[in-house]
């Protein structure tokens, strides 16, 4: 392959990453049954207490997102198990299949398009349902850039039921805060290429008591993802297979910056800029998928003018402007496009990524207020 | 934590790994939807096929290699079904588990301590075993440094039973070759970090055209190891979840360094150097764990003398040597120190930790002659 040329990556993940996390990368292999790398995990996992804000476990995965979800899904549901599951794009659709391949019944709760469904559908599904076992939301939609905003509500209810809560953050953890241990979320899971700015590879996920309890009386259907054998290795210092090294430096180095900038400056940052966004999309004449109160802090979906090709466009956008966003996923495909709001991303991305846009609108025969972009 | 000291890693992988493989890492943040990561796909995945000697695909995950392992028995094994498992330490042990868990019945052919399953013993399960769906050999056991002399033999009576034939070569190939089409294996899987001398974190897996007709046939129980998912990604050139981008550029540039070096040229380097190992420990004084014609490539495991505490004696190694080696797994720990020789293995390597053996052994009361270092 020819060497890729840098382009600012503006995609739902992985995001642009700073050479100083990248540099991480570089530093000694070490043995993964060894001290230092004892060391590593035990500084990793404390950081990720931080952004997760808990005081209990936080478990490291070596793989993608979706295999920290599958991780959650194999270790809480059981043949027979019901999960209220709301259904609002891709991702959450994903989640209903994993429960349901599990041998759960996923209780789908659905909602109009550019909106999630409501907390009194998903609330009455909660109290409603037979041998409830656990209530997974994902909280934001990376495939349509809409947000559930009443997590903590949506928690309580679960609560109430006895049933596990489990949050799938992947794409939002870090853009938002879920202090899990005040609201009682048994399991969250994030991944590492999202609002962390580390690159892809790894899951994080945070476990309650109360789930670290269940998972150790059961032995996972899956031994790569099998939670109690992870919990029982990290209580040595150890993974129970063999770590991506070069990436769990990187997450350290990335959780360390999220340290030094604050997770809650990280959050007005993310939604600072999204505003931004959404504004100045709004300015260039453009309709927004997502209606306002479920308008996403990291994931930013707009609908493309008539005709224009969605293909060409980000084409244009990527080789003329070095600027790379997003297509629709699903159903949206051809439809809207997609713009990543996270990680490291600061005024100066948006101020690139917004003229790149305007420009390209102006080429595909749309005209648009400069203006949008200052404001 | 502090920064990690550079050391001459010689566990059973991770190995060390050359500036040119790491330093690969550092290369543009792409979008794992785009056109960029096509292009690397295809080119790390056509490498693969020279390493298996395959012209069928090669699936590639973002997983340690025991997620591979994984992969091939959730898509292969389906309840009821029988797979024979010659058993001669941990990670056969742990395959043939998987089995189990899979719903399958793993008929497991044991050893002696330092040996494997004889031929006779594995074909004579092959022959009478009742719906038998798959043979699984650990080629090269890790944990004991033991390694299956007969696949070829192996292979020829599985497929006599249209039995699906699966290595798991995590550990051994590119230190040895097999050559996946002409033998008839059906799935091989290898990790990043071994022979090939990448950052740890993926797995490589071979596919049979009868294994991948076999697995498009069904859903696996795992979402995030469905090969035919991914197999139906890889024909468009992308993978179904976010790949771990970094390591996939590393596992390029390490393939073609196996490419430059040639396949033959690799085993020729790591049986000499084995080689070395044992002629070199034998005139220590030193038991070696495996019996000659079992014994490993790739994995050296020796006893260590009479009292001495293995703990100890792996810290003064790493600590005042700067040579890093394993300890024993399972009830071989504690008796016997693990030498990995893999990856980009050298002469001056073998010198170095032979060296440090030697100084260490003489350390904890043992006399050496130091004229078998030198031979």
């Amino acid at each position: 392959m020819s060497y890729p040329k840098r382009k600012l990556i503006m995609v739902p993940g992985p995001t642009n990453i700073s050479d100083r996390v990248m540099g991480a990368m570089l530093k000694p292999v070490i043995n993964h049954r060894g001290e230092a790398f004892s060391a590593l995990l035990k500084d990793v996992t404390e950081k990720g207490k931080y952004l997760f804000q808990t005081s209990h476990d936080v478990v490291i995965l070596s793989s993608s997102g979706t295999g920290g979800v599958e991780a959650a899904v194999w270790n809480i549901i059981k043949p027979g198990d019901a999960a209220v599951v709301p259904v609002f794009g891709e991702f959450s659709e994903r989640l209903a299949e994993m429960v349901e391949i599990a041998g759960g019944r996923a209780i789908r709760v659905r909602s109009e398009p550019g909106s999630v469904p409501s907390l009194e559908a998903v609330k009455k599904e909660i109290e409603a349902s037979k041998a409830l076992k656990a209530v997974f939301v994902v909280h934001n939609e990376t495939s349509t850039g809409c947000t559930v905003p009443y997590l903590e509500e949506v928690t309580r209810a679960a609560k109430k039921r006895s049933a596990f809560m489990i949050i799938d953050a992947i794409s939002s953890l870090g853009g938002y805060a879920i202090p899990v241990d005040r609201w009682g979320v048994d399991i969250c899971i994030t991944g590492s290429q999202k609002c962390l700015a580390a690159p892809p590879g790894l899951a994080l996920l945070s476990l309650s008591n109360e789930a670290v309890e269940y998972v150790k009386k059961y032995q996972s259907p899956s031994r790569y993802f099998d939670l109690r054998r992870q919990l029982d290795y990290l209580a040595r210092g150890e993974t129970p297979f063999t770590p991506a090294i070069p990436l769990y430096y990187a997450l350290d180095e990335a959780l360390t910056m999220l340290q030094e900038e604050r997770l809650e400056k990280r959050v007005e940052r993310h939604t600072r800029l999204a505003s931004r966004f959404y504004q100045a999309l709004t300015g260039f004449g453009l309709e927004l998928f997502a209606k306002e109160e479920f308008r996403s802090n990291t994931v930013i979906a707009a609908l493309y003018p008539k005709a224009t090709d969605d293909k060409e466009f980000r084409r244009s956008m990527s080789d003329e402007q070095d600027v790379v966003i997003a297509g629709g996923f699903g159903n949206l495909k051809g439809k809207v496009f997609r713009v990543g709001c996270m990680g490291e991303v600061n005024d100066g991305y948006v101020n690139r990524t917004l003229s790149a846009l305007a420009v390209t609108l102006h080429k595909f025969g749309h005209g648009v207020d400069l203006q949008s972009v200052l404001n």
